[in-house]
């Protein structure tokens, strides 16, 4: 297992000594944790000439599985109660005589920089930005294996909630009884925090939980995912309460769906990030509904609920096989409320049979 | 109630003056949400030499009461998809003719610095890092209210798990339990992550709860607090599980109390933060548990769940009336778990009765 850890920060020490970077400083939590397999608040990991270490604040207990050391990694516990993690790295890389230190600048801080420079003047920094980031956009199917079960948990809270009683709870309610069945259902927690938004709210993205009850006539849109093993899938659905939808939630549901449906035919291999998010948004437009859409239609999963890529109109890039993305098209009218549809899929060749959609609960128009 | 937002303001604009800054940017999410009354995700706040601007992301919906404007603070949302707020506030910055732009270093990152530099080169950059921060260390009675009903409202969520069967439920479903009471009484979430611990976890501070179910015999600690109106307060207490406790778990538990009760009463307006910490660790060195504690014994709170002061060894400044802390010493022993008791209070001189204890649930300890 530890194998697999050590491969991928093989391959991060290929690019930046490509890039002309001896060593190379990783601070972004969900980078140290894809490299170093597990790491508690506040690690981070230095890739050096001759080895890595995984450095933790001296305050952390690191849990069972968090930072497994393998031939080429090491790991240290700073003393209680002090030292940056970041301070102490510098001062590990430069002496094991690196000269250049490639840093994640948009996520480490001025201070911690400026610090960084200072214990280690002679060290060169260099900039090692979105190359963890890049190398995490491609699954194995280990990883993928964990997120089908996260799915596989997020759909059956879903369902559960499906059978009980909505009218008179507050979506704030209903979001924590939703989070409560991830939980029973073996998720290590939620991938985000649910959003349930009901009535004129239904359909807006990542809309907050309010005291608003579940009223006869709404719209009503959930949007969850659980965290298993640390990798997030995403669902979102959209309901009618009631016993029969108006004409006017008939029909847009069925525009947001044929764009959802748009947004998942065009997840091949191959395809350009924007041309996924025109197929959505295109017939999200021609109906009508061109105005105040949300910025993109979906975007990558993993690690982390947004990561890349973006499925957006300014995305530059084309889809691999094995990459999850949502599709999560969306119209919310002001004052009456609307619809979302969002999946987690992951891209596949069409010889493997097209996009595998890891989420299956149903997309018809249920009435509850 | 938005002039207090603008008072604040006044105030950093005072000190950012005497230092030489004709503006300011303020990014980190809780100081812009004290300094303006709540706002979204992303969003920054630029002090200029005529106006204040919150410049909302443009993926931001801002919910109602999120940046209040008043006579000096307009309110822009860029427009959606794009524009990183920073930048924009550097571009403001630099039309309002300012010359000098302080920003907060130890929240800002290396790219936003650089973006923010390369747009308006002409602006000097100097650093407001802790400058909100010691601001918010003295709340006012409004702060204070909303902590107190934050306090209530844990003593309740807490009050209530003690009324049920413990044994044989797992350490995730008593937090979620706990989250979920929280909600129903009134918080708007949770201040941090519940926390309980059992058995050898028990005492172990912000232990990420597990699968351990709770056992006859066990220490059972768990730690827990509301967030309401943005002001987090947060408790911890320690349970016997079972008939009796044994000699050692007495024992154990009355170091722990002796240890909380001296650093409460330590908590006297003009007291070092240092003196602090140290009449609690004392109490626990002459125990014999002076090896392996943590690195402090308390720390504001506020706006965030650890916010300055600091109450550690090493920490400078003295305690000022109207400052609330937590007090929460603990000993875990390796293998057999531990106690921790933590108890949030605000500071108060001996004429106004002395320290005002707002998490209010008993400190005996309960076999239950």
């Amino acid at each position: 297992m530890s194998e697999l850890y050590a491969v991928r920060r093989g391959r991060l020490r290929d690019r930046c000594a490509a890039a002309g970077s001896a060593a190379s400083l990783v601070s972004r939590p969900a980078n140290v944790r894809y490299l170093a397999g597990g790491a508690p608040p506040g690690a981070v990991l230095l890739l050096g000439p001759d080895e890595d270490v995984l450095i933790c604040p001296g305050t952390s207990v690191p849990d069972p599985g968090e930072g497994r050391p393998d031939d080429r990694l090491r790991i240290t516990v700073l003393p209680a109660p002090g030292g940056d993690t970041v301070v102490a790295a510098a001062r590990t890389a430069a002496a094991a005589g690196a000269e250049s230190l490639a840093v994640e600048e948009t996520h480490l801080t001025v201070a911690r920089h400026r610090a960084l420079g200072s214990v280690a003047p002679r060290l060169r920094l260099g900039d090692l930005s979105g190359a963890v980031e890049q190398l995490r956009i491609v699954k194995d199917e280990e990883e993928i294996a964990s997120l089908r079960i996260a799915a596989e948990i997020t759909d059956q809270a879903l369902g559960e909630l499906l059978e009980s009683i909505l009218v008179g709870r507050t979506e704030r309610h209903l979001a924590l009884e939703l989070e409560r069945r991830l939980v029973d259902h073996g998720a290590d927690g939620t991938a985000f925090p649910t959003s349930v938004a009901t009535g004129p709210n239904a359909g807006l993205g990542r809309h907050r939980p309010s005291d608003r009850r579940v009223e006869e006539g709404d719209f009503l849109s959930v949007c969850l995912g659980a965290n298993y093993r640390g990798y997030r899938c995403e669902i979102g659905r959209t309901f009618v309460i009631g016993t029969t939808p108006a004409d006017w939630q008939i029909e847009l549901y069925e525009v947001v769906f044929a764009a959802q449906r748009a947004g998942r035919e065009a997840l091949v291999p191959g395809a350009e990030y924007r041309e996924v998010d025109r197929a959505a948004r295109h017939v999200l437009a021609a109906a009508g509904h061109g105005e105040g859409l949300a910025p993109k239609t979906g975007h990558g999963v993993g690690l982390e609920i947004e990561e890349d890529p973006q499925l957006a109109p300014a995305a530059m890039g084309k889809l691999d096989a094995c990459v999850p993305v949502t599709v999560e098209p969306g119209v919310h009218l002001p004052g009456r409320g609307g619809v979302r549809i969002d999946d987690t899929l992951v891209v596949r060749p069409d010889a493997d049979g097209g996009p595998e959609l890891l989420t299956i609960t149903t997309k018809e128009l249920l009435a509850l």
